[in-house]
């Protein structure tokens, strides 16, 4: 273990109100097709409850000078980052370091971290904390830690994006003790309208009524159901009784229209 | 229909060989977390069997300054940018409107289409070719059609860019005729070595087999199966014989570790 013994201070922003969030998924295995990529929208659903819209989601390959330009770009942009992936013990984890280059801050081993860990291995038949799991130990100065309930090792949080593993059982660990620290708007809901009709049938109905309702986002998403292509219409809000309202008009458009809410 | 009528000519840019490819996501739905993307990694692998690497992609939301910029970006740097979404009948499908926007072109009805699509509503019982489908035909000056067996309404292409649908049964039928315009390499493949050992058990090697061969990416993907931890080795290439030499390497690899390949 290092000897640098340098302070750490965390290096929270002050967290301004939410214009919204970007999620960075970092990894080859989810640009060659291997991994399906699901931590999106698991972290789009679970940010959605709390208000925050998620908008613009990138994945980035292993390689430090995307992931730094991807975190400057997002972090300066969005109120906050989610990332995902390449916080493990292997030499293609190297998210740690492009976060630290990324916020110019230098990094380390985490004394406490690396203790923890360091306990973990010694009392479970994990393994032994060789070299490479000591490197899931380096955290950059700066930042603060993100619990791991699964697996000990942790994310951490540094400015206003929060590092979390890509495995999702773990990243779902993660995101439970990331909630504290947000700031929650109120939370976005949705209603869906869908029938068997085309887009195209109620397409002039809808924009319509999407003016009508300027700021209650509606959209119109076909789909394939027992042979029968049909059609949802969701409208997207914090305001429910504003969402009770465009309900109504979204049925009434469906029936306008010949069809039957389904 | 639009009495415009100046000439069409194609402003295909000579496509030079592959240094990779970007894959833009465009919708809320797969934002807001509705909707699962599976898009970005079938792409990747049909371009994967091409010998084409993908190299970042982003999903954005249904705004025209956000897919103008992203396109921009994306075309200016990769060899090809593959699109999906936002090409449908409904006000919330800007896609052509947009790419038209980041080439500086004009856009309007395109007459083949437009007369394509209304024979298809006359002839089959899905609806009226009312105002909505016929903005399907609307494509960008400049832009070659890609067509779609399913659905009668094309994607096209613009520059280095294909313009493609997000049903994903519209955007597999696109690829097919996408496939002839693609500057093929070599076919990438890849070899896994799977064992229920850590990662970090691992990683060590694999980070020296990694030096050894440094022109063959290594990655280590852990893993859950039947209750147990495993790690999955894979090495990806265009040169068969490598990737044979790497696949015994990382069977040695993990049998000096106690583990045994799956």
């Amino acid at each position: 273990m290092a000897n640098r013994r340098l302070k750490r201070k965390t290096m929270e922003l002050p967290i301004s109100r939410t214009r919204g969030a970007a999620i960075l998924v970092i990894g080859d295995e989810i640009l060659s097709g291997r991994t399906q990529d699901t931590n999106t929208g698991y972290i789009a659903r679970w940010l959605g409850q709390l208000g925050i819209p998620v908008r613009e989601a990138r994945v980035v390959a292993d390689v430090e000078a995307e992931i730094v330009a991807a975190v400057r770009h997002l972090s300066a942009r969005y109120d906050y980052v989610f990332t995902t992936g390449g916080i493990g013990p292997t030499h293609d984890d190297i998210t740690a370091d492009s976060m630290a280059r990324a916020f110019g801050t230098a990094i380390d081993f985490h004394p406490t971290v690396f203790a923890a860990l360091a306990a973990r291995y010694a009392a479970l038949n994990v393994g032994t904390f060789n070299e490479a799991r000591q490197r899931m130990a380096r955290i950059p100065y700066g930042a603060s830690l993100i619990g791991n309930s699964l697996s000990g090792a942790p994310g951490f949080q540094i400015g206003n994006v929060f590092v979390m593993a890509g495995i999702p059982a773990v990243m779902q660990a993660m995101l439970e003790d990331v909630r504290k620290r947000l700031v929650a708007s109120q939370a976005l809901s949705s209603v869906t309208v869908s029938a068997f009709l085309g887009e195209g049938t109620i397409a002039a109905g809808l924009a319509r009524l999407q003016k009508t309702y300027p700021d209650v986002p509606l959209g119109s998403y076909p789909f394939s159901r027992e042979g029968k292509f049909g059609t949802s219409l969701v409208a997207r809000g914090a305001d429910a009784a504003k969402l009770g309202e465009v309900r109504v008009a979204l049925i009434d458009l469906v029936r306008a229209a010949g069809g039957e809410p389904l």
